[in-house]
């Protein structure tokens, strides 16, 4: 294409890769601010998620139609192409992670109104697993870096783990003491959230990897 | 574009339409198969449920690779391009449903190794919803069809009755007798599992929607 028209499609796909960034970041803030709520016992910092919701659909929908406007305006072809078929995938993992988000904002509203049952210490570990899966994923998309994706895919590995040692110690908690079911079960909900996120910012990985190499390496095509 | 491409490109998008419908069928069968090994206590169904996952992760590929072909050669627009969007984004809803499907299995197997808890009357009711949820959405999408669309938007409520009162019946089992809390947090992860099952069968249809009518009713924007 004629040197103008690309440097205006440039700036158009920089403006791409800036909406799935700030969209990620807002689930991201999601995400941590949901479990702020559970640890600090925040019940209207847990609505506030909630509240987010919209404007994370709404961000799904503005990176749609961006990149469905892209594709109509330039016909864009090969690895231009590949990145804004990624970009489109992605924005479906991100608003799953903010419906996610709000899921668990939602068991913390309700676990805040019984006294705690234990400290939380894994759950705020999976946390930040999740939180650096998501920004390593989103920042190997926009620096087109396919190591720094892959690095993603090798840290699910953690989250599971987490995921499985929580679910085993809350289903001991259950067994001593029949009062804490209620209680248990929803952080076992809220554990296995967290492992739900970290799988959407595994497919967010592979979906960058498909953008920049142009080979299907998702679903463990690597290598 | 001239009438012999314009009949190869329609040629197109049936094939892109059929690959949808059998990734559908598969996923759905994965679904079905995973609570008849529940039901009948088969656990060997319920292993090759698990062994069908790969097959759905090539069908995405298959379909995402066939729209970017599409969208590089054909360059379509408006509601064509519309068409391969959804395409893109319902493939990688059904890929999660057969994700689902076989995290459904391995908590069967894991439940066909104890005794039967209670008679399973709610969850078969729950897969009939679901299974009728994606089979109206990829219905819709062939034919281009927003009521049929629609009709499954309403469908997700009775799904998420029936999760919210088999996890209240569950809660009682366990309260009850402790010695049953392994079993019913398992069926409490089914239940939920199949509710994830409908919320990507209500995405679908948005995404449907969306194609058809080239306005964005997702995420609650309709009428």
């Amino acid at each position: 294409m004629p040197i103008h028209i690309r440097s205006e499609f440039d700036a158009e796909l920089d403006e791409l890769k800036k909406k799935i960034l700030t969209m990620g970041s807002t689930v991201q803030g999601m995400v941590a601010d949901s479990l702020i709520a559970l640890t600090t016992r925040d019940t209207p910092l847990a609505q506030t998620v909630m509240g987010r919701d919209r404007a994370v659909d709404l961000m799904e929908m503005a990176i749609d139609e961006l990149a469905g406007r892209i594709i109509a305006l330039r016909q864009p072809a090969a690895s231009d192409l590949r990145l804004i078929i990624a970009a489109l995938k992605i924005s479906t993992d991100l608003e799953r992670i903010g419906d996610i988000a709000v899921n668990i904002a939602e068991r913390v509203v309700e676990l805040n109104a019984e006294p705690q049952l234990k400290p939380y210490i894994d759950l705020p570990r999976m946390v930040d697993a999740t939180q650096g899966m998501i920004r390593g994923a989103l920042d190997a998309f926009v620096a087109g870096d396919v190591a720094g994706a892959m690095k993603v895919l090798e840290s699910d590995q953690i989250v599971d783990d987490l995921n499985s040692q929580i679910f085993h110690e809350l289903l001991a908690y259950m067994l001593a003491d029949p009062q804490t079911i209620n209680r248990a079960t929803r952080l076992i909900f809220i554990s296995k959230y967290l492992e739900r996120v970290a799988d959407h910012a595994t497919n967010v990985a592979e979906e960058v990897i498909f953008a920049i190499q142009g080979r299907d390496v998702r679903h463990g095509n690597v290598g």
